[in-house]
């Protein structure tokens, strides 16, 4: 039997992420589209609360078939909830909207399965402990320039800068973090890693990691997309030189679609920053991909 | 005797304001110019924080006399206490920075002048507080596009389209507000401006209140630089048709050195929208002309 | 009673312009917003392809109430019916489109009033054919800097610098024309307007000739943006200097609030060209005011 | 003996192409450049348009020396016959200008080589008609983002993403196509590429096929600059990630330069998407290159 | 009978200004356009060497008719000498070529006038020192933001903010300065001006100074862009707030018409400050009008 | 004991590089920051003078640990000493202003090291000189993308396309130069290169030399940015495509840790290009690496 929930808020007006369905309402074995413009704890440069329209518009050129997973967008149930309501300085408000939709939503049993859009990386608070709570034994994958373990960051204690910091005090004894892309962060969160064997030296290191984890266990991928080279994102609140590329992630992607992916975001990008719009496009390919790697 | 006052706060780095010397104290008779790096609040299109450092760097490119006012900037003594601490998302605690500089400087008694450079409008706050306190037959003119007058906006208090609002918060019956170059807000700002008869209908309007000032009478000036048609300054994150031009604002400014003007803001300057530049060039020429106001 | 007519295509995605409701279906008594997004004739720079979308993002920094005619948004009855389907090297198509759904409906008993968002000035061609059809006493004013009158150009009789004289072979006895703002044109289109006393010399003159219509006289207005000075609406494909501003714009407005304003279109506005973003906001308000010009 | 042939048109003003000189003559034992202004069909992002004069400015940055073939443009005999005349919605009389200019020279027996300089993708049918009916024997290398196999698009059979398609309507037995970048279309398109065995699945596979080309049989190259990632090309109109690099384009130009290229086209620069200019050197570079690798 | 006199240097690629002739030799009876490619004074923001060719290629999307002047460049014969060689460090040589050029054509008796492109303002050396030389009684008039009084800036006697200094060194008894605009210099500059009664206080005062100038006294524009505000003219290196707009402009052209213009040059544009290109097109149009002012 | 020495110059306003101090005295046992603002040679597109400027503003975006070499900028004593002055024609006076401060300095007693940031290539002429000189057995490595060789360009011998022949005027029979990156220039210069075995054929080549080099033997490195790809670093005014990346660059920094670094300059970063600002971070990150690699 299909179930259906109804948002706890009005949503935004909604440009359809390519064949997704406008709708104000969760569904039962069912991807589902949600942004959340906040960028308020940014340090550097702002922008990223235009990321989540800015997705939506740059879809309308992509195709809906990927070569590269040959699997196309056609072919699955896809809803666009919009956006949450935008306070640029209320985070909690934004947090609590998403918490009062999923606390009563059994994401397990229904098969529900979120893709979220930020804003900045602090917007993942709110799936993550979702995600945590409903998941004992979840793998969060991060990929990222930055380490983002701050136990604080200019005063905030849920800046971007601490939010795999916060996600940490969610975790359980059977929940799992691995980090790639990593190439920022101040010594002591460098040591960190090192100490908890979070990050992984290679993407060859990653992959055999994710190979290894079986097939029905839950993963949330978090994915910052300054882990990206700025050559090919340069629109991104905080570039770091040296990143990646997209055919390595393709890689990650394409071990997931053999696993339990049941959840993921992608934040950070910051569309004014980048004048070409090159960046949006860039950035609704890597959804589309990873809409796809949803089983 | 001249006096000092060190600040409580580590400032950061200075470029000088043409003339200005960087220091970490509060002098008796001079002028300061102080940055509030914020704009976390910001509704449409973000980036005020920048403000400060583009409006100094801007400076370079100017004369430091001005022919409209026959005045030169090296003939006054002015103070660059640099910026106030950044926190992206923390605007109380950079506010209550100022309030623990000013709450013991007697800013009438040592003839203390200060211009803020934002930032959004709801750095205002942070001197208007002090200000109205310590003035208390304060002339508030507020130039600006949009009311500001919201009792609360996107679930914030303390937003940038609240600020006068704010303000109104610390009046007493002696204080005064003068409004010119609004052109933007709902029907119920309109009409409540109407019935309290802030907001003057002509730039003659403006000019024949500020002309029957008393000249001892202090007077604050908040400059939310959207005043300015979007033609002449395109880099402020609410761009509003139908604006103010130099001139105009020449005029008031001509006629405030023959007045008492004892602080001012300059706030909204957005530097990454406009990326000619030309709008830091046009707002510290804006700066300059405000300096040499100072009696 | 009310009547409801359905679109003959599927609209594409669509941003509400404020307060509009999204619709597939013709309103009586109502306004209805249609974009049309084509500029394949377009000479010079093209791109306003992109003008409906970027019109309606926009409007959300918009408020809905006009301090200058005194209206708000909140009290009309507006409907979107979407863009009509993009065919980038088919105008034809695209016109067939408008003229299947207009054709069965009458405007003026049905007091059925539209605003076209361009796209390119040729796509006036396709509401033109339709007004002047049903309104044979229709008052034509055209605000544009080109005069629009070449017979051909390019190769193409359906070109944007030919649109008013495509719109003159369907014009019968009792059509009137009046252009302003005009300042580029060849000689021989210079001498037509001359010998045919279509061009106004002076805003007072065009005012005077609105003043003069009788208030039953219906009204169509199409604005080529680049009316305006390019300094206030830099995204246009042909900018030329010289142009008229907001204010004298909106003396042209408020006369037509006490006029029978049934149509009107806005082309031309590039936003590609403009990476301040601020041309659709001027243009944006432009629509805002002219949806409250409607009786 | 050396011949000439008047062109039917009159060219538009040329800005060299580095050493190359303008004529209005073709000539015989020589290159020629043409340059195609058109971008009617584009779907995405247009601009296409100004491709042939920003790669034509963009040249005199150039060095005529390639230190990747050890070749010199000034050792080479090198006419620019300017730009086809310009019609933004008529395609076919700019092509029909290039046919009354092609049907009469036998490019094979007086050794005429053309590169054309898009515009748009669909451009290239005109050339491609002219090649293909003259060499029937032509090996057709098609380095591209796109599958460009549709069978019409947005109601044109002649779409930039329909120009393979038209190609194929003029294939005879002995022609043959090698498409290599492709990765985007959709499932249909890439599954006749599997079908026809047309899409090379690696460089490498690529430089086996071009190597067993015998070094007489003649090859035309067209070149979609999209073919390379955005990273290197932001300034194109539909940027598709995961592209190639400067380098593996060279491995192709080495190899065509022990064979006999007999004309190629470069298409897909849009200039007014890349505000640093640098699209523009890279794709003069890559003319550069491929004006060295003609015998 | 017709004079020719050949160049002393190989001109530079040239993009012909709408209906001007390339062209090698200087002609008597003829105007003449030649490009100065120099900015290497340039103290704030450099790129004015650009301006030559952006304001050439700019002008093919002009009309060749004047509404304002009601004259056509068509009934005009202009010849285009190209730019003169580009020496960034080196503006002696340029300078040099341009005097060896000057210095046996007597530009009186052969009724030879040009029009210089720049470049920075202190191109206007090499001309100002030929036509005082051979104009006796020339008026020269200054349009300019800037004073360009200094004896020497940083360092450089003939820098860019010297330039009428340096024309002063050639001023004879009978030669006239007037300066409009200027709203940027030190205080012994406006003094100086002050002193010598060169600077007019308004429109008015310099309309009838040119008025009451004889007619066939010859006049010299030297018209720095920063002379318009920056809203109509963002590209420019030092843009000053509060500047003229094109209609000022024009009452001053359509004197000129009634005068005797000899010579004029149009500096300071800097094409890379501005991504709209819309600078060069305003410019552009002010050449098309000054090539119109020539009787 | 360490010995300081005072600055013969001004200098101009510093924004610290994240943890460097501001100072006007060379200290001995330290590292120095000296900024040399001058693009006045530059040929293509100017703006380099904006670079030192730039790169300290985008340090503060930077964390002063380098993951790649567990180094932090917080173990090393660095003083920037400004910016030398800006004379934007007179660069033999800039270059005498810093032979004046390092005549008589005995940089390799004192263990005095020097980072210069430009401007343009020419501007090392002034370091090399002092190094050439102080260091007869001084390894010069040359990493750019042109070949710098020329004996003069656009009649300039002190052009930045000639500092590396420029250099080589000072050379002595033990000094040494490693040139990799290369890929523009003449066949001349490429010659030359070839018989001088300067150029390295590959990034293992230059690997070998530089391992092969004795620890205490000196090493001065000079990096054009435009030895990166165009897609990392847009932001330069001779783009060339087919560069090195960070991670080359980076096992180059590696290997210099363990060598004898005793200077190095950064050259030809263009802010104004670069509208994503991002040039800017990817240059200040290669200079916190540098920084980091002096021992």
């Amino acid at each position: 039997m299909r179930s259906t929930y109804p948002l706890p808020y009005q949503p935004q007006a909604v440009t359809p992420f390519i064949t997704a369905v406008p709708s104000e309402e969760v569904h039962s074995d069912a991807i589902h589209i949600i942004g959340f413009p906040f960028d308020g704890t940014t340090s550097f440069r702002p922008g990223s609360r235009l990321g989540p329209s800015a997705l939506r518009e740059a879809s309308l050129g992509l195709e809906s078939y990927s070569p590269y997973l040959r699997r196309d967008l056609e072919d699955l149930t896809i809803y666009d909830l919009g956006n949450l309501p935008f306070y640029p300085s209320k985070p909690e408000l934004i947090h609590q909207h998403f918490w009062d939709l999923a606390e009563n939503i059994p994401l397990k049993e229904q098969n529900i399965r979120f893709l979220f859009l930020g804003g900045e990386h602090s917007i993942s608070l709110a799936p993550l402990k979702v995600y945590l709570n409903q998941y004992p034994d979840l793998v969060l994958i991060h990929l990222d320039a930055h380490t983002d373990l701050r136990e604080s960051f200019l005063m905030d204690r849920y800046s971007h800068a601490s939010i795999i910091r916060r996600a940490l005090d969610f975790f359980g004894s059977n929940h799992r973090l691995l980090q790639y892309g990593i190439r920022s962060g101040t010594a002591e969160e460098f040591q960190w890693m090192e100490e908890n064997k979070t990050l992984m030296r290679s993407l060859n290191d990653l992959l055999k990691e994710i190979e290894a984890v079986p097939d029905h266990r839950p993963i949330y991928l978090t994915l910052d997309l300054d882990f990206f080279d700025p050559a090919y994102l340069p629109g991104t609140g905080t570039p770091e030189a040296g990143g990646e590329d997209f055919h390595s992630f393709m890689k990650i992607v394409k071990l997931l679609t053999q696993k339990n992916l049941v959840g993921a975001d992608v934040v950070e990008l910051a569309p004014m920053i980048d004048p070409t719009g090159n960046s949006n496009c860039f950035a609704s390919k890597i959804v589309r991909e990873l809409l796809l790697a949803f089983r």
